[in-house]
């Protein structure tokens, strides 16, 4: 619960957070047209907006005066933006960050972004007008306005499900890349010289990136050529994973191992390879990426990565928390994804 | 986005809302008292404590001054709960409740309450003081309390997930008894004299009670004794299904047909029955409820409910929306659920 005697204290920061005013000086127009555009911008001209829009970006304004006032005080809620509720492949990291969270005296909002860049925007917009004292979000990605937007506003945030050395924002997660090689070398140790992916759309999604990355990685180790990867991006749901095996199935060579970007993609591709009278594993390999519990009721159960999902959810709350109080956290965490064998890949048929 | 412009407004309203200082004046305590009794109630003797908690329970007061000044104004935010994020389940209807929403410019935030009424009670308090304008919750049963803040608050909010005659608020989705009664009665069409049920926990949980009272119905009607129905209740994993289904295989006599809550329990169910070299159908029947993507993937395929997730979800957006805005809604809306057979389903061994 909050401190209703913080009342005060908290309308005396509240010139900290840029006000409607700050806006309406910035771009040279009045209170009056800088909240028409906010609220009703199909009767300003296109050109005011656009002034006052620059003028909301590069203040990093959010239309909410509960905001400015609730910046200076804890709300004791934290948000989470993730790409997806559909499936199952961010649930038991969330329920792992929302339980340590719990033991915290935190409540944790989550929204969901469908993996559109701009919905997330406005959706870390809508957490932050509501006061969210701290954001979890996954993968790097996203545009430089939201970036903007948090600094800004000074937000505490983690990035999670990555582990990439080449970005400074703080993060807890694993290597996609270097899962996926894992994952390929133990495919290509079967024999499998004809690889084929079954990808999440690559665009706005660095983990989708890496681990295409990570196959060919492993392909160029063993002297294959990593262009000759037959790849399909698709939507993660089942009925995909399904219609981009069949897709596969067309390229010339055939894959005789298929890994795809996650468990539900490869368990739609089990449908269609049962579906078409191919026997898994003596027909086509198939592999997944997650290992949530899906990976271990299709038949036969998949060969997967095994994402440390409570680790990294109740790692990520306790980053969140150190930054909300104020600490410093300086550390990226990097996590291990490890390979499990289960009975989705085996030997190249000969 | 808001109306900035309101911020004035917003604040000549806030008085409707409870303060602290209504909230002193009730308790007969000072605002100090009651702020020390919210923030850090170990240092206030019970005695006042429970004194100060009645008042903020008859009241309706949440402790953030923000929520209060939003009350008078829209956020354009909605917030829903649900009882898991950990599987499926709620995953297609939330999606189609979102989508609706998005199109009339809300922004969704979700809550994951773990099928815990005080925890859901909480995340209520907190999305309504985040100024959430309007609340989706799923099912009836929470406790009074909640109920009586909704109320104080004024906050619209839509049950779904249920339909039940008996109850006044208004509510979107399907009579859940009738549903598990179509089930079983297509359970004793195959000859099953010896029926099991692997259950949510039934206390806090309309939906689990009101699928369980529709099988009895199926058994009285048939002239089975519905006493002799085996009932086990456990969480909604798989691994809990499985667990559970091992548990009804040793009860006397062991039920020929296992009638599980849901896809995911039954999906628990059929891994324990392939573990314990059972064949299904031909020695053991069992049932899903929901039809979620996982009721197709399994093998065999589950025979299950179709829920209508789309159209709930979407249905229930409609009904906020109206609520939202103002406009009188009435009638609760009972949609269909059916039976999808599949091949989970067989006779009864003889």
């Amino acid at each position: 619960m909050n401190a209703p005697s913080q009342r005060n204290r908290g309308q005396d920061k509240a010139a900290e957070s840029p006000t409607l005013e700050d806006v309406a000086e910035r771009s040279g127009v009045s209170t009056a047209t800088v909240s028409r555009c906010l609220n009703n911008p199909s009767v300003v001209s296109e050109k005011t907006r656009a002034r006052v829009m620059e003028a909301v970006k590069a203040l990093g304004y959010a239309p909410n005066f509960g905001a400015r006032a609730l910046a200076a005080k804890r709300t004791n809620t934290f948000g989470a933006i993730i790409p997806t509720m559909e499936n199952a492949i961010f649930a038991r990291g969330l329920q792992a960050f929302q339980e340590e969270l719990e033991r915290n005296g935190i409540t944790l909002l989550v929204a969901s972004s469908s993996y559109r860049p701009e919905l997330e925007d406005k959706q870390i917009q809508s957490l932050v007008a509501r006061g969210a004292d701290a954001l979890l979000l996954i993968g790097h990605d996203r545009t430089p306005d939201t970036y903007d937007f948090l600094e800004k506003r000074q937000i505490p945030y983690v990035i999670a499900w990555v582990h990439d050395d080449n970005e400074a924002r703080i993060s807890i997660g694993f290597d996609n890349r270097k899962a996926m090689k894992l994952l390929a070398e133990r495919v290509l140790d079967h024999g499998h010289q004809s690889l084929g992916l079954i990808s999440a759309q690559l665009e706005g999604n660095d983990r989708a990136r890496h681990r295409l990355e990570g196959i060919r990685d492993a392909m160029k180790e063993r002297g294959l050529d990593p262009s000759k990867l037959q790849i399909t991006e698709t939507q993660y749901t089942i009925s995909c994973g399904a219609e981009a095996l069949a897709t596969l199935l067309h390229s010339d060579p055939k894959p005789t191992a298929v890994l795809c970007g996650n468990d539900v993609l490869a368990a739609g591709a089990l449908l269609e390879a049962r579906k078409q009278g191919l026997r898994v594993p003596q027909d086509i390999s198939i592999t997944g990426f997650d290992d949530i519990e899906i990976a271990e009721i299709v038949s036969p159960a998949l060969t997967t990565v095994h994402v440390p999902h409570s680790n990294m959810g109740a790692g990520a709350a306790k980053l969140l928390l150190a930054m909300r109080n104020g600490e410093d956290v300086e550390q990226s965490v990097e996590l291990e994804a490890t390979v499990v064998e289960r009975d989705s890949l085996g030997n190249a048929p000969t």
